[in-house]
Formats: C-alpha cells, structure tokens, sequence
C-alpha cells in the first residue's frame, strides 16, 4: 500500500465498526460507516488532543452524542494511539472489556463522557465548551492563552428530535460558544426507517433562530468539503457552529447503505465480504494495514503538542503565579487547602447558633460562605434562582466575559441544565451545581442518572421538597421523588432536617468527589437540633442517634429526616412521658448511612429491636426497607394537594398525636 | 355601566385574578392581567364550548399550558356560566376548593387536563388536536362534520424554553395539525427576571422550522390585532399557528406591571389599589357588574350550539347508523360489548398454548388480537416500533388522511409523546398507547405522573426491562426504574412472566379507565408458566400463588416478576429437593396487589411466614417491603454492564444456585 488516501483512512474506521458489530453479532454499524470521513477529517486535521495522555487538560473535547455509534469512537482511538489494543476491539461489547456498547468515560481512556440516551452527549458539549470559556476569560492573560481549546461534538437526527437538544442549543446561543462546533449526521434514517415521516424540521432554520452559525449542505463523504465547513466554523467568535453534514448511513455497504438495516444490527458476513469489495477493502477483520496506522497515529503530535503547551504554562506560572496556581489545583481536582477545617468551623458555628431557618435558606447561607473559596464552583438555577436560593453575593452570569463568571441563569431548561452540569464536571476545573424544584427533578432524571454513571461530580439542588410547598399543589409537589432518586445507583440524597445538617450536607457534596449528590431542601422553617460533636461528626454517616432513649433501653426507635425530625422529636417526647423510652434517629442520607460498616449501622439501628416508625412526608414504601414488616411509617401515600402547608401536614397525618399513636401501635405489637 | 368595553370585560379577568391571589396570599396575577385582553377575545368571539356541559363532546378545547396562570382559567370558566361559583374563587388555593393552585382536569368542571409543569399542557393540546384529526377523517361524511372542533392553547416563555416544546411542536408540524392555535404570551419576563439573559430565540422562526403558520407581532392588549390573528389563524388548513403576542405581565398594575414582582406573589393591598384606579376599576374584590357578566355568559349560546350539533349528528346517526354508534361508544368511554369475554378467551387460549417467546412479542400478539376490537386504540413509539413490538397489521400511520390512521410514529420524543398521549386520553375517544425502553421511560417522567396525576387512560409500554438488554450496556438497562414508577401514586406499574400474564396485563390495562397503566416487557424469551382457570382469574389481583408449596406447609415463600419467574420456578424446585416447601408467588403488579383486601393479601403472604426472598433483576431495596428484615432478596444494587444478556445473569447472580443459597440462607435465620 502507498500512502492511503482520506477514503482509506476513514474506510479502516467502517471496517474496525463493522467487523466489530459482527464479532459481537450486536451494535451500530451505520452510524459509523456513515461518519467516518467527517471523523477522519476532524481527526486527522483539526482535533488538538494527545493520545499519550487523555487527561491533558488543554485538549479538544470531543464527544459522540449519538453514542450508538460507540465503534467510531473505538476506532478513532485505537487508530490514533490512545491505549485501546486492538484485542478490546475485538471484544466489543463483552464483559470487563473497554467497549462497552455505549461509550462509557469511566472505562475508556479518550472518552470525555457517557454517551447513549440520546441529546445528552449534545448537552454535555454545550457543559465542556461553557467550562472552556469560563476557564479561559479567567485565567488566560495577553499572549497566554493557557486555556484555549474546542468542543466538537457529533449527534444525529435522534439528538435533534430530542428537545433537550432545543434547551442545550438554545442556551449555547445566548452564552454565546464560539469554540462549540456540533456536526449533524443528517442521514435521513432513524430505528422507524426514513425519517420524512417523523421528522421534517427545518433543523439549519432551527439553529440559526438559536443565534447559532449554520454551514449548510456539507456533503459528509468529501473531504474537501468537510474540511472547508470545520474552517468556517473555527472562524466564529462567538456564535457555536452547526455543520450540517449529508450522509449514507452504512456508506459501502452495498445493499443497507441508506437503509435502516444498517442501523442497529451486524451487516452479515455475506454483506460484510460485499462491502469490502465496494470499498477495494481487502483486510481481513481487524487487520489494519501499517500504513493506515501511521496515517493516523498521533502520538507523537500529540506529545509535542502537550509539551508546547507545558512549556507556555511554566512562562504563565513565572508571570502569574496565583492564577497558574489556581488553575492547576483546580484542574486536578483538588480542593483548597483549608477548605475542609474551614467547612467543619462553619458548621460547628451553626450547631452553636441554633438558627431555625428554612433549609434552603441555609443552603444559600452556606454557599456564600464556600463559594468565596471555591472559585471552581458554578451555580445556576432553572429559573428558580429566587425560590431555590441558588444566589450569593458574589454570583455573576455566565452570559458576557466577566472573568468571575460563575453563576448560570439556565433559564426554564431542567433537563438540559443538568447534563450540561455533567458536562462543567466532566470537562474539569469545576463543581457545578444546579437547582430546581424537587418534583421537576422529574424532567432531569435522565441527566441525574447519568452523573452517577458516569461518576460525575455534580451537585443536583432540589428545594420544595414535600407538601411543605403548600398552595402550588400536587402538580408542584413532590412525593415519589426522594425514593426514586435515592435508588440511582451511585448516587447519594441528602435531605437536612436543620441549618446544621444542610451545610454538613453541602460539604459531603463537595468532597464527594466520584459521584453526584442531590441535596434536598425545605421551603419552610426547621427547626434546629442539639447535637454534641461526635454527632455532628456522624452526620457524615449518613443516619445517627440524634437522641438517645431515656429512661431505659431503647424500646422504640423513630426514624426521620428533613422537616419530619422536628416533628419526630416532639413525638418522642410525649412517647417518652408516655413511657416508651424512645430514641430518634436522623437519617438524612440514607445512602451513605447503607456504606457504613455493620457494627456502625448496628448501633443505630440494632437487629433486635423491631418497634420502628420512620416519618418522612413522601412514599412511605421506601421506609419499609428500614422499619421491616413489625414497624410503620408515617408517609405519603398519594398524590398532595393544593391548600397551605400548615393545612396539609395535620391533613395527612404529620401531627405528633398521629405519629405517637401509630408508634404506640407498633410498641404494642 | 352601560356596555361594558372589551377591556372592562377583560378587566374582570385581572381582578378576579389579582384579588384571588390576594386572598390567598399565593399564587400569580401576572399572566392573567397580561393574558387577560387574548383570553377574552378568544372566549368571546371564538371559543365553542358549553358552559352547561363542560363534557360535550364536540367542544373546543382550552388548554393553559402556562398553568401557574390557574386564576385565568378559574376567572373564565366563572365568568362564562361553568358551574365554578364566585365561592370558589374566594377559595383560591384552599384545601378541597375547586380552585386548586394549578388547573386540574379530574377536580374543575371546563378544565380540559391538568397543567403546571411548563411545556407539558402544550404537548397535551398537540395530542387534543391529534385527536380531533383522527376522529374527523374517519367518522366525517359529506355535509356531516360530526367531528370539527379547534384546540387552544395558552403558553408562555417557560413552556417555550423547556425541551418538551420542542418535541410537540415538530410532530405537531408534521402531523399537520391545522385545527392546532397556540397563543405565545410573549412578555419577556421569567421568574428569574428580564428574559434576554437566558432566552434570546427567535421563536417565530423556530416555529416556522417546524412548518406551522407563524403570526408576529400581535399586540396581545389589542382586541382587533387578536381578533385579526385568530382570523388567519382560522384560514389555515394543514399547518399549526402560533399567535405571538406582546403583553405586559402584570398589565394594569402602576409599578409591577412588566417587572418579575407581578409574577408569582400577590400584589399586595396598596398596589392592588393603585391598580383599581389605573384600570378604573371601581368595584371591591369579587364583586363583578351584571353587565360585566352579560358580556360573558356563554350558557345560552352554549346550548344552542350543542343542540345544533346534536340535530346534525341526529340525522348523522340516521344515515351512517354504525359510524354514529361506534363514535357514540368511543366518546362515552365505553369499550366495546364483547370485549372483555374475547380478551379472557385470549388469555385462556395462551394459557392452553404455553408459548415461550419474549413478553414484548407477546404483547405484539396481545395487540394484533386486541387492537381490531378496539378502533380506540392509537399506538405509538418513541422511534422503537421493531425493538417495542408495538406495529400490528392493520396499524396505519396518523399522517397524512387515513381514516383508519391509529398508530403514530412518535420519532425520538418519548416526553412528548406521553403528554401527547395524556392529551388524547383526556380528549376522549382514544385508549392511547406510548412505547419506547424501560430505561427512557426517565425522559417522559413527569408525563408519567401527569397520567397518574390526571388519571388518564393511557397505556405506557416499556420494553428491555432489565439487564436482559444485554449488550447495550448500563445507559440502556434499567435498574431503578420499576421501583420508581412504582412509587409514582395512581400508577399500575405490571411485568408480566409469561405470555399469558402479558395478555393479561393488556386487558387490565385497557379496562382500567381512571388511570395509567405501565406495561413492562422483556427483551428475551420467557418460559410459560401452568396455571388453573382460578390462578388465571388471580392475575387480576397482581400477584397470586403461581406454584404452592408441596409436602407440608410453606416454609419459604419466593416472590418473583417478569423474567425472574422462571428463575425462581426452577429454584423452588431444589429447595423442594432439599425439603423445604416452598411456595412461589408471581406478582406481576404490586400496586394492584396492594389494592386487595386484607384476607387475599393474608391468603398470598400469611403475615407469620417470614422466611421470603424476593427475585426481580432491579431494584433490591423495593423488595424489602414484602421480605421485610428477616427475608432476602436476588436483585440488583449498582448499574448494569455492556455484555450478553446469558453473561450478565449469572454475573449478577441471578442463577438457580444463588437463589437457593439465599433462599436456604433465610430458612436458617
């Protein structure tokens, strides 16, 4: 073989994604068949990245929205030297392997984000291209550009059917992300087949009304022309580009090229063989040509690259050493020094003040007092910013160049918010949190399972947690809500019953490093809770023994979190006037309560002792896990209702004559 | 008062609203005073309803997507002649008035379906409008427009920024939903403030993208510019129009008007003052001119017009006998004679088959039998047809002009295709079915709980319902999501084991008339399961003895769904060999076995009995509340893995062996 041609080079992506779908008799051909020249062409031309070192913290980002597609990404980072063996190829799809069917970014070295369920990689890039420019017109400094990087991102007619796409881009418009290029494989085929049936958007017209610069007509099988439409968009300023890329789903496949066919299944040996005959292809599976390899591999630009790169940073350091600081703490994710001691001082200064607040107001309390030593943290609202209480006084838009940016008006856009949250993580150099009302969770949840996928360090801020929320009604209440996100795997709910626990609560979520957290805030006010140090400290388990049963062993334990430990703790009372010695456990998080060891879980809730009531006002199912079949709850167990908070907590039960009652049952079995 | 001008009809609006939330000190006045001049012009001059009988069939209808703005809706259905007192009103936001906090369809006579949750009242009015379509070309005869009814909808920028929009407005376009008003209340002001920081599109000509008529520029507090814009929009036959007007949220009030303070708070006494004399209002809160309700009564003309289409459809009825009754049928929500006894001669004939193939297969089969009883039914999926199963024979796409069109192509949209479902539940005449993964059922969360919510009649298919997906991977298996629609209130969440529970699930879902129903199917083949004619009738209860324990009294119970069924039926076995009796209970809808009385619960799990151990290949925690403290349970507790379904199994422990070891472990205590 001479020097391949670009069709050679992008036609050893369409076979690695073929011959791999075929091993493994499951996957995507079509997709990849189809992007491959466009891949190629970025790849090979424009992406700044190092294979040697996909932590690089200055590289392009690039991400496959349309992550069925996941071989493309396999390929592209085998050919291009990242540590990706051909034998992880060859096991596509299989148990333990590096490619899995869906890129995964905690399992392959090159891939920035999980992709799958469709418009979240798309959102995610509008998260990493937002952290490049907020990153860039803080630190970076004349003739120091030490943060200067693009988001390319692909995604197909799937994304743009799903409307977190019209949240992501529309937001992409107004924050104004030159360095966003986003191409659409515009193959016309989705599951269903041809598309003309379901999907007749104007999509260019879309993106232009998004204030986005639109490249229309790219035929996505010639270079040339996808070569000039990524020279375009690098020309932008500030508007992020769509390249509105024509495709062959399965391109070379003789008889499913353009057809649905192609898809989501293997092409077939028979249809395989005739398809590297089309495209003079005449390697076996998996064997790629050495020429092809070096017409890819970019190791050694990459290193040169990241050394560039290096050597620009050491002159920064010299020039601007605090910011060089900075930037290099923040981008390895770590956190400064003092922030833990200071974050315990606060909070031991709150279980001293006895403030009775609402939990959402301590939250806000809390963030102004860590925001101002954490510029890493970006904040944002979905247009709840004065009900969530997601400002501080330091807080400014993410709209403009304000070099301490760090605040997002997302505007109406849950969904969206949340996987470009994902996205501020994963890229790095940032902790985003977001904020809504507990039940619009609901429109996020996706998102919020994926950061705990992926592992993303994200903080989900949901306030208006219960029937506390009063007059909205039912429609705004949450009552499923809690439950449902605390069983996300991976991720962890905090739901405060004081000031105290919230900014505890706020500190677990920052430390937290490999995973998401939700915190769960009231509207109304809570009451404040004595606690010694040693419980303070145990907040951090998750559930402690917020009072111990006087008067005895204990012969009864009342379970409770958030707006309900108030309520607990005067039903204990008359429980032990009654008595029943009583103790009350605090559980604001029980999935890090279910981490401890067992001798700890023991000690707060012994084996033995059965008499249990939890009282939380949302699906009293889930307490049942903790209460067994002898103990009660007292939950929701329907839908709310509209009236005053202070009418529906009597109205459904949360009063301590009920709670006493249904524990007095329980005592007597 | 002489005759009262449009804007003092209108200011009727504005005050009722803005005095209601005073009252209640909750709620918002802004959009209704903004909305308020658009709302009057509409009801006035165009809207065909009957405020005698908010359920006539070939109304108009009304959908306030913006639904926060609930004092409009209550202040017209009031204002008009429904049967919504001015008490009512006085009791804005109280516990059980019909005025609750937003609009709900199940509670206020004239509110078409419950809105609040921003953009989903707009998908909801595409599914009303899809609706209308469905039934107009197929019962419609030359000089008999039995069916010729228009949907509007009131929306604001909150439900213009949320994804959803996005997602109904394209099918909406493609649907070609001519009959389809959208009233864009363009006031530039969210909860966060002035909107230009977080929403600059274009959006008439993101709408004009998605193919419908766009009219700009309308002065929403000009009743000929209204007037004007509602003409045009008349004249369109196949497109969509959106109206975008200007109004000024808060319209009338000295120094609140147009600013974020009018929003979501009561005006407070002063200003509600000052606004009287702005607006020369001179009357006290809730006191409304008989003049004033002259102009709006529409009681008379409601009549007149509902008899007029009664005589037509009279002389309908005479000349098209079988298309009168089948319409008359469908309307009244009534299923067809015959119905039922053919689904349980179905269910009893897949009884004496012992077919063994996938439950989404099954549920195909259930479908192509069912559907040609029930010209109701309108299926649909997510862009999955050939993965859910959820094509039959004779399904029909809905675009273009078929009159049997019954199926709709829904593309990657599952959010709004489940509002757009509820929409066609709440308009009558349809049994509406969605599709698309199990795990993508997060996208359409909220809709999910809107049908619960709502109880609307419609049917939400959720296939590759565990790690049985296989090689996708954990983006595409779901884990939490049983447990969590579960938890959704008013939600019948079933996961059949075998074709015929499959079956069964279909028919308990189709008759179940005031609520959702989820139906959960599995990728992979399942084994049949024997049962008398008794245990078949028991599948109606949700869960049931499925295989009793031999050779003494039950000693263990195992407790199974779905594909774990099988699982657990061949586990029975061993520890039958090992001597244990062991019952087997399938249980494949928790919810509607919790609905049974105490003895049939008692009869299924005798409460002394506590050796059990759950199998389900979700979810552990959920379980808990069957096996309780001293029972076990084999489900899942972290994400899945990208790998063949018969490796993944095992993997996570879901094999005969395990279950055994488990099984005996709880024996043992």
């Amino acid at each position: 073989m001479s020097t391949p041609t670009r069709r050679q080079l992008a036609n050893a992506i369409r076979f690695l994604a073929a011959d791999a779908v075929q091993a493994a008799n499951s996957g995507h051909p079509g997709m990849p068949m189809g992007m491959a020249d466009i891949a190629e062409v970025l790849w090979n031309d424009f992406l700044s990245h190092n294979p040697n070192n996909p932590g690089w913290f200055n590289r392009d980002r690039f991400v496959l929205s349309n992550g069925h597609g996941s071989m493309l990404q396999y390929a592209l980072l085998h050919l291009s030297g990242y540590d990706l063996p051909i034998e992880e190829l060859k096991q596509f799809r299989q148990l333990h392997s590096k490619t899995a069917g869906h890129p995964e970014s905690h399992l392959t070295p090159g891939v920035e984000t999980t992709t799958g369920p469709l418009g979240q990689g798309f959102a995610n890039s509008v998260g990493f291209a937002l952290a490049e420019k907020l990153l860039a017109q803080r630190y970076n400094r004349p003739e120091f550009e030490v943060v200067d990087h693009r988001t390319w991102v692909f995604m197909g007619d799937g994304c743009m059917m799903e409307g977190i796409s019209h949240e992501a881009a529309s937001l992409a418009g107004t924050l104004g992300l030159g360095k966003l290029v986003a191409f659409w494989d515009d193959n016309r085929i989705s599951i269903d087949g041809t598309t003309t049936g379901w999907f007749t958007d104007d999509t260019p017209a879309r993106f232009e009304a998004y204030g986005w610069q639109v490249i229309r007509n790219v035929n996505g099988h010639d270079a040339v022309e996808i070569k000039t439409a990524i020279e375009t968009a690098l020309k932008s300023s500030d508007k992020p580009t769509l390249i509105c890329c024509r495709t062959v789903i399965g391109f070379g496949s003789p008889n499913k090229a353009g057809k649905e066919s192609s898809h989501g299944a293997a092409l077939g040996k028979e249809e395989l063989e005739a398809t590297r005959k089309e495209l003079e292809w005449n390697y076996g599976p998996f064997e790629i040509p050495q020429e092809i390899y070096e017409g890819w591999r970019a190791n050694g630009a990459g290193t040169l690259r990241q050394a560039e790169w290096e050597q620009l940073f050491d002159k920064y350091a010299k020039q601007y050493p605090k910011e060089a600081a900075e930037l290099s703490r923040r981008s390895h994710a770590e956190l400064p020094e003092g922030f833990e001691a200071a974050a315990d001082a606060y909070v031991a200064k709150l279980q001293a003040e006895g403030l009775e607040i609402a939990s959402r107001k301590a939250s806000q309390n809390t963030i102004e007092v860590f925001a101002p030593l954490l510029p890493e943290i970006i904040g944002g609202s979905a247009d709840l910013a004065h009900s969530n209480l997601t400002t501080w006084k330091s807080s400014k838009t993410a709209v403009g160049h304000d070099p301490d940016a760090n605040y997002v008006y997302y505007g109406v856009r849950e969904f969206g918010m949340t996987a470009i949250s994902n996205g501020l993580a994963r890229h790095g150099g940032f902790i985003p949190f977001d904020a809504t009302f507990l039940v619009f969770s609901d429109y996020a949840r996706n998102a919020v399972r994926m950061s705990a996928l992926m592992g993303a360090h994200a903080i989900h801020v949901y306030t208006h947690d219960s029937i506390g929320l009063g007059e909205d009604g039912p429609t705004h209440q949450p009552v499923e809500h809690l439950a449902s996100l605390r069983y996300i795997p991976h991720n962890d709910v905090w739901r405060p019953c004081d000031a105290v626990e919230s900014a505890a609560s706020w500190k677990a979520a920052i430390t937290r490093q490999d995973g998401p957290s939700c915190l769960i805030f009231s509207r109304q006010n809570l009451k404040h809770q004595a606690r010694t140090a040693e419980q303070v400290a145990n907040i951090y388990r998750g559930g402690y023994v917020l009072i111990e049963a006087e008067g005895g062993a204990p012969q009864l334990i009342l379970i409770a979190t958030g707006s309900e430990v108030g309520l607990a703790s005067e039903a204990r009372l008359k429980l032990q006037a009654a008595g029943i010695p009583t103790r009350l456990v605090s559980m604001p998080c029980t999935d890090v309560f279910d981490r401890q060891d067992e001798a700890y879980r023991e000690s707060v809730l012994p084996k033995a002792l059965r008499a249990r009531v939890a009282v939380e006002a949302a699906t009293s199912d889930f307490w049942l896990k903790y209460v067994g079949l002898d103990g009660a709850v007292v939950g929701m167990t329907r839908f709310g209702e509209s009236a005053p908070a202070e009418k529906l907590f009597p109205y459904f039960g949360f009063t301590v004559e009920h709670v006493v009652e249904v524990a007095q049952g329980v005592v007597k079995g």
